[in-house]
């Protein structure tokens, strides 16, 4: 028998669910894919939207992972401050064969002290936040750096999980997940990048943005500085 | 103050869960959007990949919703012949300013006999399947039928989304949603689709798919003939 291939999404309240159900659905699909949802401390958890995941393991009950994968949303805010996430998140790094991030994930990555020198993508939004932690920002959808691999915004955790799958099982197999999943994405509007959306548009995502931004910032300071 | 917009989300155990965690993402994002995650029975779901969702409301128990939201997955075997569920949906769907479905999510509004000469998307493996409830089977990836939106497999739900969102709040409110979740899909293949994929993809797809083709045919057939 072949022993799982573990995978596991680091989770904490606030997160957004989209950041980690999409990849799930097509890393699920993996040979002998074990999916675990983990947290702090392995509480039921509240995402954006109004979700509640339950069946959730504590990150410390878990040996080790083959394939961490951490999600953005705004409870990054104090998810970046929470010592056992961020030791965790270390510690689960240091074994697995690739770690991954998606949107503000990316910032815990760096608040875990584990994108010095690396090149990682982020959320647009924040993107410049990530030089706090000693990272070199990178605006692709997708950042392939050695077996740290980022996603941007929310939905450009798909690709990334792709990318991952071709990566882990070739590209054939990645191939087929998307044949199964029939991703052959047609938005109705070209609206999904800053340079593609019209002033109106922007000056609106803006807007709900910087409802956070002092808040965001103000965290990824402190979090730099306690992990220098 | 408004009134709460409320997206049903009919779930059943063995539901795909992006078919909904996409589109869920994208609406929640609507003014005095209320979105609430139901079954049958109330009950905790476990969808594919493992993921249990819990705060579960009962199908039954909520009086009215402005959107239905129905998704796919290999649930739908049984989910067809649960006549709770079917009944509810009905109910709901009779006073929803909308009615939706993702991948065979459009089984499950067949089945409760909302399809009758509607045209209809679905999963490409099981569009065909769709005839058997009297609707008309269309290739597209988001097919609109007066009030009735449907989207293709499982990814399909995201641009269903924004096609829905563009409807009921403009299409400036959608691009706003899209540029906030960066939503400007960049695939590393171009697979997702039967007629763009390599034979030998194709033919891996359809082996997965082929395991449980005979039980949800004869599902589809018995749900086709109670419902008529």
């Amino acid at each position: 028998m072949n022993p799982p291939y573990t995978i596991v999404f680091a989770l904490y309240p606030g997160v957004t669910q989209l950041d980690f159900t999409g990849p799930l659905e097509f890393l699920s699909k993996l040979p002998h894919a074990r999916c675990v949802l983990a947290s702090s401390r392995g509480e039921d958890i509240r995402a954006d939207g109004g979700i509640v995941f339950a069946d959730i393991a504590r990150l410390g009950a878990i040996e080790r992972c083959d394939l961490l994968l951490v999600p953005g949303g705004l409870g990054t805010i104090e998810a970046m401050e929470d010592a056992e996430l961020l030791a965790q998140l270390r510690r689960l790094a240091a074994s697995a064969d690739y770690v991954s991030s998606v949107c503000t994930g990316s910032l815990l990555l760096g608040a875990a002290g584990l994108l010095k020198g690396r090149r990682a993508a982020c959320h647009w939004a924040w993107l410049d936040s990530l030089a706090a932690f000693g990272a070199q920002p990178c605006p692709d959808r997708v950042v392939v750096d050695g077996k740290l691999i980022s996603g941007g915004g929310v939905t450009a955790g798909i690709d990334m999980a792709l990318t991952l799958m071709a990566e882990i099982a070739g590209p054939q197999f990645a191939q087929t997940a998307q044949l199964t999943l029939e991703y052959a994405p047609a938005p109705p509007f070209a609206s999904g990048r800053p340079e593609l959306a019209s002033p109106e548009v922007l000056a609106a995502a803006r807007q709900g943005i910087d409802q956070v931004r002092d808040r965001r910032e103000a965290a990824v300071i402190r979090a730099a500085a306690a992990c220098l």
